[in-house]
């Protein structure tokens, strides 16, 4: 063990838990590690569906909030594009080098609407969704006060009961405005089955998406009839993609979690009964973590806690032990039942948070490890960017 | 209106959420909010508690993880020192200028031991806890090493079921171990009653704590006998301060959440049976939200979703309405009932989070408001700070 070792000006255990070429043994925890092999294969397996199914791939980038994972999902998974849900963490991918981006939410607030009528000067294309026939003025004005294009979907609520509007004539009317607003673009219809996509059952998720393909199709044929044609019909996620692409009307695939799984996707069931994250999709991302304490016989205490993963989709699975088990959180700790003793202080075990995305919004860094080395240190480049 | 405006070349909107002098309207939302006024109050009202009751206060700065905060605690509010949970947290605060931090928690792992014995050089006295005999050690050895002193506290189990041994001569062995070791300084004992400090009824609250005074007299008994003092006897939290500070032998009270407050410590009932958010303390901290759609007429979708709070303790509260009432809670949106239709989009709501300490562990700043004005831009100094 060497003390803190300098990486462009950066201390190991203070601003970054590693540094490549660095033992997996002496990563600093807690902190985010990936399985470099198991997101290279989601990655390149969700490039080989879209291809087969003649589908687009516009990765959700909220989950990972990772310029480097954005482009490898480019380079070596096919995707065209990214979305992102804030103003500002869209920003931090255009200035990234990646031009062609979808916030998939309403942006209303007035310095949020001057912002997003800049980026296009980032060199990206900017796309954004709307569901309040007034915002699409606001949109316009500062469009054309920046001399730049906002392409714009209209959003339908097909289902998750939060943003977008339900029926086709309401679909059409917004698009109306849009197609007749100087500096905007009609690009399409974003539909996102958000409450659908931790549905156990696989029949149960088809039930649920067959739903939102009809309303989809209404509104698209509604707009057709009016001369107005989507170049994007945008939704689909982890648990869903499969329905989407078969639906004949989305286009596009919004797809995040995926490349990284989390325990709670890896409770839904594929078309076979078995857990996607045993068959279709590898766990690529999981939180390291030390033994710390372990004063009672069966319980060790280990450094992971509420402050480097959200609890809102259920405490973490430890990955590859069945003799131990995380039971409880606070703060800065996690308590782990070890009724063998098996684990010791320093110890160090794999977990699989509940949930990916506020998960990796609490970090700064990921380390990508294989074969028990140090390879990469990347920046959550986005982390934190709520505006 | 105006565009993004540079602040040491931050950007209102990219980097930071508002700049001083602003008004309150103008910032950016979702963002955690001060009320200088409730924060001030709070502050000086526990420092005239911790004077009038003999006590020193040391102000758990895992709360806030803000150095302004914790210097405005030292001037404004008495606090003799601060406390961290963890090592690189710690060195935030070491190289902000305090000079008297105490790690409420085990430090095991090599370099963060090494770290840990190099703080000192930053001009600060450097305080860990041990529940550990063979810890006692690799501690000694890096002190040595780095020609530093740490000193050392017993941590005791008093109710957590987390770190800390039980028994008084458990805690005579480790203090024995730490007294006899070159490089490290015997400083007493540790007993933070964390499960007691959310009990709603005082009377329970008082029952919980008098079971861990007596075992923290026992063991500071069990010490004198074997020539052992304790400088320090350090626990109490904000749900149980007026205990420890009657139990004549705690000196050393550890709060942290009553200078923001929460939704879940506002639900405990102080002596009087009122809940101690009306009487004791200012709610100072809230989440700035703004409405961003409204398609359906009785519900209102915010901005401020998971990555922006902790549900751990539950949902947040809207302060100072009754009209509306934040329903459900999304990775980027909240969903708001808004039965009479009071909100419109861009309408500016104030949350009061659930769990103060891992929600202000999600932001990068406060911004400090007073009389409708920004009057101050914190950093959270010690954001993400793990490891």
């Amino acid at each position: 063990m060497s003390a803190a070792t300098n990486f462009d000006g950066l201390e190991v255990g203070y601003d970054i838990p590693a540094l490549p070429g660095m033992d997996e043994a002496d990563i600093q925890t807690p902190c985010l590690i990936l399985d470099l092999d198991a997101l290279e294969t989601n990655i390149k397996k969700m490039g080989d569906y879209v291809r087969a199914h003649n589908m687009r791939l516009r990765v959700h980038c909220k989950m990972h909030k990772s310029v480097d994972i954005a482009k490898l999902q480019q380079t070596l998974g096919g995707a065209v594009g990214v979305c992102c849900q804030k103003v500002s963490e869209a920003e931090v991918f255009a200035r990234g080098g990646i031009t062609d981006i979808l916030i998939t939410n309403e942006v209303t607030d007035p310095l949020k609407i001057d912002r997003l009528a800049r980026m296009p000067k980032l060199g990206a294309r900017i796309l954004c969704c709307v569901d309040d026939p007034e915002n699409v003025a606001a949109l316009s004005a500062a469009a054309v006060k920046h001399g730049t294009q906002i392409e714009a979907l209209v959003e339908i609520d097909c289902g998750a009961n939060r943003c977008g509007v339900e029926t086709a004539q309401e679909v059409v009317e917004i698009a109306q405005l849009i197609d007749a607003a100087e500096g905007l673009k009609f690009a399409g219809i974003q539909a996102y089955q958000g409450a659908m996509q931790h549905i156990d059952l696989y029949d149960d998720r088809r039930a649920a998406v067959d739903s939102a393909v009809t309303q989809v199709t209404e509104a698209v044929d509604a707009l057709r009839a009016h001369g107005l044609e989507c170049d994007i019909v945008g939704g689909g996620g982890t648990g869903s993609y499969q329905f989407e692409s078969e639906s004949g009307v989305y286009n596009e695939l919004q797809c995040g979690s995926y490349a990284f799984m989390d325990a709670d996707y890896g409770r839904i069931l594929d078309k076979s009964g078995h857990r996607i994250d045993y068959g279709e999709w590898r766990n690529a991302l999981f939180i390291l973590t030390s033994v710390m304490s372990h004063t009672k016989v069966d319980q060790a205490v280990v450094d992971a806690g509420l402050k480097v993963q959200s609890l809102d989709s259920g405490l973490p699975i430890i990955f590859g032990r069945n003799d131990v088990e995380y039971l409880n959180c606070s703060d800065e700790h996690g308590e782990v039942a070890d009724p063998r003793g098996a684990l010791k202080i320093n110890d160090k075990l794999r977990l699989v948070p509940g949930h990916c995305d506020p998960t990796c919004n609490l970090h700064d860094w990921y380390v990508g490890v294989r074969k028990g080395k140090v390879e990469s240190l990347w920046p959550v480049s986005a982390r934190g960017k709520a505006f």
